[in-house]
């Protein structure tokens, strides 16, 4: 047994750090990358000459493999993959939109492509394509979140059954006890987002990263359920809009509330009462900020102790 | 390691069959325990004298211990606990209301409780007040839910933090990877609820059954939010709550649409309309109807393959 996941990507762990918006800058990835992972810079909140600074300046950070990810609903998803391919960069996470569109000019460009998905549908979609691997994303991932509210421990199985090409479970992982559920599960790598915006080389706002240490269990909401869900901490915007909801707010209401550029006043800006803070349930297993590479090493010890535990286990599985 | 649940309850396996309303009488409990797992009678859908009866066939039928699952807030919930002394029952799971106010009756008479709950919060009262054991359910789950809306994956580790006392993961669990994962994350027993219904032995309606079989991921939805909520398969009764939440209706309003008896309909009598299905998540991985033991033998060989393939990666873990 083994794990695609090192293989293909060319890195030594099985984790991948998400390309998240206003917080996945060139220095948390190429933190997470030199100390073995495989970091992502989020273009979703970059236009693309900023995307392309990013990238030189986490080339200079560290020799190691890093991606980026790339939403594709980005009117300009165009340009930035071919920022993305004038960089060199050999490794992309496609999210948000329909990756059989961009996937000749990512494959032309040499790159091993992987799509997130929050269902079984939408998994075989990707490996249809031509995907390389699929990121299967459960209900308790911050951020944008699928329609079917599929848990990660209920969808994951489901995709290592759908699909032959390597599944990395993300949603809700914040600790190496839930690494090691996800290979149970049939991951073979993890994408962890909320863990690693709490960290210092996030360029989340400080007051994002306190939310996310302060936050227990229930203290995030899935919301938007009408128009685009997306999970959010429980801060004044994201309870106006549960409200709203409650209300039966309809579409034309939902969007009129949620606005502009809430997720940059939110996470980058640290406007509590206006702005968007996305994290996963996860948050509540982050109880401090510390150095990208540490939170990496806790990780994988954990998972092997958990991994290890089992293992003594395994006797009072076996069926007799 | 070992795992503290096959102890307290004197059984084989650490696997716990649900004491689900309408579906968990004598039948589905005494080949659960006569296969090594703990077989619970559900009282909630059963009167006192009617209880004694299930339990008196299930000793006839079985030499192996078998617990009642009671829903503390039945308005006769004494009433059930007395038939349960009365007739040497040793195990109880207890559910919906507050486990202290029973639980002297309970521990006087001799039993290992547990209670089950759907946060933090709660397992740390249930292990205050005197619980033998804690079953953490997460939003997978079928039937009667959390407000929280936290995932197994997520609640798991975070109430095995929380309390001394064995963690028992519920929601979403229907294949024996899964169970590995719910070991993973710190549980040391497992209660599955649907699975177990689609067996032979349930004395769900086959519609019932069949439904669990059919159905498909995004195949149950949580609803009924502002009340009690409770997750569905989507059958006509509960895509009509599904709209009256998106318009807004009020708990006055979703109270009357709920109505009565709908449980029985569903999951008894087969009324496809008017009916509740209760069913988790996990609705998805069942593909056919088996004998309970079949199921639990599956179960366990999964898991011990699962814990196998684990030993084999620990090495990836590991950080070197």
């Amino acid at each position: 047994m083994r794990s695609r996941v090192t293989e293909i990507f060319g890195i030594r762990y099985p984790v991948i750090q998400a390309g998240m918006v206003w917080v996945s800058g060139w220095r948390l990835a190429a933190a997470v990358s030199d100390a073995g992972g495989l970091g992502l810079i989020g273009a979703g909140s970059m236009k693309p000459e900023l995307l392309r600074e990013h990238i030189r300046r986490a080339r200079t950070a560290t020799a190691s493999p890093f991606g980026i990810n790339i939403p594709l609903l980005r009117r300009d998803a165009e340009d930035l993959i071919r920022v993305v391919l004038e960089e060199n960069i050999r490794i992309v996470f496609t999210s948000a939109g329909h990756p059989g569109k961009y996937l000749p000019m990512l494959k032309d460009g040499g790159c091993t492509v992987a799509h997130v998905v929050p269902s079984v549908k939408h998994a075989r979609k990707v490996e249809s394509v031509g995907c390389d691997a699929v990121v299967a994303e459960g209900f308790e991932a911050g951020g944008h979140n699928g329609f079917e509210e599929t848990t990660t421990l209920s969808l994951i199985p489901q995709v290592a059954d759908a699909v032959a090409i390597p599944v990395i479970a993300a949603g809700g992982i914040a600790d190496g006890r839930q690494m090691a559920a996800a290979f149970a599960l049939g991951a073979e790598g993890v994408q962890i987002g909320t863990r690693f915006a709490a960290t210092e080389e996030s360029s989340g706002h400080p007051l994002f990263k306190q939310h996310i240490v302060d936050a227990q269990e229930g203290g995030t909401v899935l919301t938007m359920k009408k128009i685009a869900p997306v999970r959010l901490l429980r801060t004044p915007f994201a309870l106006r809009a549960v409200d709203a909801e409650a209300r039966g707010a309809g579409e034309e209401e939902l969007r009129e509330l949620l606005g502009q550029k809430r997720e940059m006043r939110g996470m980058f800006e640290g406007d509590n009462d206006e702005g968007e803070f996305e994290a996963g349930q996860s948050s509540a297993l982050v109880r401090e900020i510390r150095p990208a590479a540490d939170v990496l090493r806790a990780l994988l010890e954990e998972c092997a102790a958990a991994t290890d535990s089992l293992t003594g286990l395994s006797d009072v599985f076996r069926p007799r």
